[in-house]
């Protein structure tokens, strides 16, 4: 079998077979093929588009270029949520200890944030002393006693999916719908999880930004799911305006620990118990998707949701004080206060803007190495709908520096949009798929 | 211009403009572009295509890419020939020498065979003492005294060209005409001529089997000379079966010799003319084709091409008394007759069956570093058209090693097809495009 040849094969438009796929990415982890051979392929690949068997084929091999975690010891179901990405996003911290404390294991693999949107372990390490970096018998012992752990990618952890990404990146061939699914697929089945609930975001603040392009993705990933013997749905959620009301790192934690006490605003919290639910039907726990919401509140009512995340925090090294004490998080110097200059009703509330706003006052990464600000954020007064008088609020922006705000202000003036006619606010979960 | 957005632009099929395929080549032939971004563009160019002028842009960045030639203290029109190679096929000997006798200059850079076809420069080395590796200054002194001069690629002229055949080679990205096309021609055009006749051959020994693919490839490469500026035009000639009654080095050199004395077979005489004629036309020594033509013959009746030729062979240091005794060229130690085991008519020759059968015996390459045997080869008594009976001899077959008379057989045994019916001998020029 020779690399040349698998390439002319797809660059003809023929499928390749799972051996040869195989072949490919094992040879290329071993630096046995090289680069410039790989990139053509992707680019054939990017071009020429992908059977789901060649998608299931690339996902598997990707997955088993590296360490694949094995949980059958455990008793019970293991059930993972990944996430598209987007503005506020922050429905791990109140879903996994939810879905832990109605019995399944949550073996939660995380990246960090990049550009407009935030990230999952960026925001775990606002709390005091919480570690993402656990080994993987540390990982172990967390779904041992918690049923619940939150850490980052280790480098055992697909490898040929971060060779074959750093390629994609300098060769523009990453926005493809198999290679990212693969891309994504392959870190997530490698936690050894049984099924997987897909948030895919839609709207300006998502990576997919129609309707029909986060369909697309969705049924990409949930058909590499199923032809890798898992079960997956996919829900199709909104992202033109932030989930919830508030963007940062810490500010996220809050919000996410007033939901788990039942505070929390109703378009994260519906959200939040909709993906929980839905990850209790998979995981068997409930056998209907009304039983299952129904779970998800009661646990919500109950605390045991709260007390899952308070566990995770200790048990991974974190101030658990944090839950009951929201002083012990990062918190900015200053405020200001982001006003409407006209009456009427809020008809939008530009998602990405919204992110790089927070990104440019130190919430989030310009480039992947800066530096993250923990504290700063803002918080949003209105939503979508919601009606508004001149002079009144629009949002909150906490922050450290001036000229941080300044440039963030800037954004701003044109991420919010006032309708003088009443505006119905979007739906918040457009498809399930499945 | 960062080398990543030239190839997004060109797998989103957006033209390129030409600074941007400049800075691609330069920047690549510097090794300041890596090997995987180029091999990405590149199939990217073999999936979407080329526009003429991305393809000029192209052509001229690898020429530009190295040395290019100039002639412009010569008095007279610069004119070369290429062919895209088939089997016997030795014009190059025949019209190089007649062009430069009618006033024309000819710089005539050729390649080595691999494969079924015979090399230029092989054929040229079966002449005792004759040099292919001239320096520049050499080659000029060649031109200016004898207004020919046959010699090889240097590595001065278009090294980008060399670096992306050896990428495309290894990542699946040859047969694309647009790629074809610029390797070709900014070769051809780095030898500062003002015009080119192709010769695009078509049919089962050619590079291009159907008509249809040789005219497309013609029709790349005349919009790229055009688009550079010069005369081109394309013929395109039969290669279904050999060219000429001799393959094999030396064998063609002794037939191209006997064509310039007017003892030439009619089908390699009436090619050889034909493409001398369309220089003599492009060069503005002849108004019409039909006066160069007579112009040509002129030339062959008194013995002024094979002087020409005599002196390139003198002067690149071959034995010039080799254009009187043939016995100064190397000559195979046996023969074989292969004869016909039924009556009939021949109908094919496979061109490609004989190339092979005679790099099998010695007289080709079948990897890039195979020793030739210049003396090895065959004649062919029949062409296609021709009767014979049962028992005449189809072809002679010069050899050195039993062994490799063998396998040259087995394959010569399914390359004639005789008919019973009379056949028609297929045309030896297609078309003529420009």
């Amino acid at each position: 079998m020779r690399a040349v040849d698998i390439i002319r094969k797809k660059r003809d438009r023929e499928a390749l077979s799972a051996a040869e796929i195989h072949h490919f990415v094992s040879n290329y982890t071993k630096e046995l093929i090289p680069d410039y051979q790989a990139s053509a392929l992707l680019m054939a690949f990017f071009l020429n588009g992908a059977t789901v068997d060649e998608t299931v084929a690339l996902t598997n091999a990707m997955m088993q270029s590296g360490a694949t975690m094995d949980w059958s010891d455990l008793p019970g179901p293991k059930v993972d949520k990944h996430s598209t990405g987007g503005v506020g996003d922050k429905t791990s911290f109140i879903l996994a200890p939810l879905a832990a404390a109605a019995g399944i294991y949550v073996p939660m693999i995380s990246g960090r944030g990049l550009g407009h949107t935030g990230g999952t372990l960026d925001k775990l390490e606002s709390i005091p002393g919480f570690n993402v970096n656990l080994s993987l018998p540390q990982f172990r012992t967390m779904l041992k006693e918690a049923r619940c752990g939150l850490i980052g990618q280790t480098k055992d952890i697909a490898p040929a999916d971060k060779k074959l990404y750093a390629l994609r990146d300098v060769t523009a061939t990453v926005e493809s719908y198999p290679l990212i699914s693969a891309s994504i697929m392959s870190k997530k089945l490698a936690e050894g999880i049984d099924a997987l609930v897909l948030d895919v975001k839609t709207g300006v603040g998502a990576f997919m930004k129609t309707l029909e392009d986060s369909k697309r993705l969705a049924r990409t990933m949930i058909d590499i799911g199923k032809g890798m013997g898992k079960s997956v749905v996919g829900l199709i959620t909104d992202m033109n305006q932030p989930l919830g009301n508030w963007v940062g790192n810490s500010l996220e934690i809050f919000e996410s620990l007033e939901t788990l006490k039942g505070r929390g605003p109703k378009d994260l919290t519906e959200v939040s118990v909709e993906l929980a639910a839905h990850m209790l039907v998979l995981g068997k726990i409930s056998r209907t998707l009304d039983e299952a919401r129904q779970k998800v509140h009661e646990l919500i009512k109950s605390g045991a949701g709260l007390e899952a995340f308070r566990k995770v925090i200790q048990m991974q090294g974190g101030n658990p004080k944090v839950v009951e004490d929201y002083k012990l998080l990062p918190a900015a110097s200053k405020q200001f206060r982001f006003h409407s200059i006209s009456s009427g009703f809020v008809a939008g509330i530009h998602a990405e803007k919204i992110g790089i706003a927070a990104m440019l006052m130190g919430a989030g990464r310009e480039r992947v190495d800066s530096v993250i600000d923990h504290s700063v954020g803002l918080q949003l007064h209105k939503k979508i709908g919601d009606a508004v008088n001149a002079g009144e609020a629009l949002c909150t922006m906490y922050y450290n520096d001036e000229g941080r705000l300044a440039s963030a202000l800037e954004l701003l003036n044109s991420a919010y949009l006032i309708s003088a006619a009443p505006v119905k606010a979007p739906p918040l979960i457009y498809e399930v798929l499945d």
